[in-house]
């Protein structure tokens, strides 16, 4: 078992797995099997024990796994029972909706900073954190700690941020602007599409009539 | 086949196999089997062939996936190959955030109207939508053809503003409010957390010293 090369989104599906155990240790129960427990987030037994085979030998055949068991290797291996400290780079509409995001805590990540290069908005407090000049990256992500850096600039600035915050020692991007940024082998890079999450709901309008 | 109950978590996959299919399709590559497929989004071909079951029959057995098939199938049980209007409620920095956000029209998704409640904000135009009085939902998503409905307001005027959306005729509603809503049956609702993109970097942090 080597846990250095989970892809993405088999770490995706891993939270997934953590969510439901935690309802099921809420419950009370104490094992389940892998095609109950890939019913619960609709996925194969084969699946589930293909993703779960990346987390350690769980359970004995037949027996299925034990839930609290699973949910200290789940929590470990995800990271879970550390708290990170997160940078957000652009503080206009998008950056400010991340920094009064609330959610961010439940998952121990703390917005610790931001920062703008537009002169009217330093200074300025969103959600107790105080927008800084962008010039002052660099001391500031050592001073505080931060491993996350948050790109919410436009795509034409998105490239000279990430540097900024690599050369600062941020270990994980994720990239909010519509460019293709590139990193260090050792940094990790995550792009988001916001239009993903509206994009599914094609699938039910198609389908309604 | 029936395509009425295809579950959520299984038409997010069909999106991600029509991304890799129209890349494939752009390679001219005219067939791929099931465990091609999966290596590529990281799936077993036994979730890849379950997930596909419902679409639609494929292929031959042995002989693959006709590449150009099965992406007009799945183009046509997504919604893709139609434009769907969509209506932001809330125009503080998340909803704005949306409203700017590039991206949308690749997805045929058209942002045509945009309310909020405060006196201020009305009468102002963010990419090129102007908006309007959260009093005029009615009439205006009605007039233009509204589809789906983005709530973008604090937790506590969630409901409310769902309420006005779903009878005001819109059929999808996706929710940014960290508050549950409820919608009648005939209405999709899908909840997003923002924090979750976040989230899954915990594990690389942990993963990487």
């Amino acid at each position: 078992m080597s846990n250095k090369k989970i892809p993405e989104s088999t770490v995706s599906r891993l939270f997934l797995y953590l969510r439901e155990i935690v309802v099921l240790c809420g419950m009370n129960i104490r094992t389940i099997s892998s095609a109950e427990l890939g019913e619960r987030v609709n996925l194969s037994d084969v699946q589930v024990r293909k993703d779960l085979g990346h987390v350690g030998q769980f359970g004995t055949s037949g027996a299925g796994y034990d839930t609290e068991e699973l949910k200290t290797a789940l929590e470990k291996i995800l990271g879970k029972n550390k708290v990170w400290n997160v940078a957000v780079v652009g503080a206009g509409h998008l950056g400010s909706a991340l920094l009064t995001y609330p959610g961010f805590k439940t998952h121990n990540l703390n917005m610790v900073a931001a920062f703008d290069s537009e002169d009217k908005k330093i200074g300025k407090k969103i959600s107790n954190v105080t927008i800084q000049n962008i010039s002052e990256i660099l001391k500031n992500i050592k001073d505080k700690k931060v491993t996350i850096g948050v790109v919410a600039v436009p795509a034409e600035s998105a490239q000279g941020v990430a540097d900024k915050l690599v050369s600062s020692g941020v270990e994980c991007i994720l990239n909010f602007a519509p460019a293709s940024i590139s990193v260090p082998e050792n940094v990790k890079i995550k792009n988001v599409d916001l239009s993903r999450e509206l994009e599914t709901l094609s699938y039910f309008l198609a389908n309604k009539r």
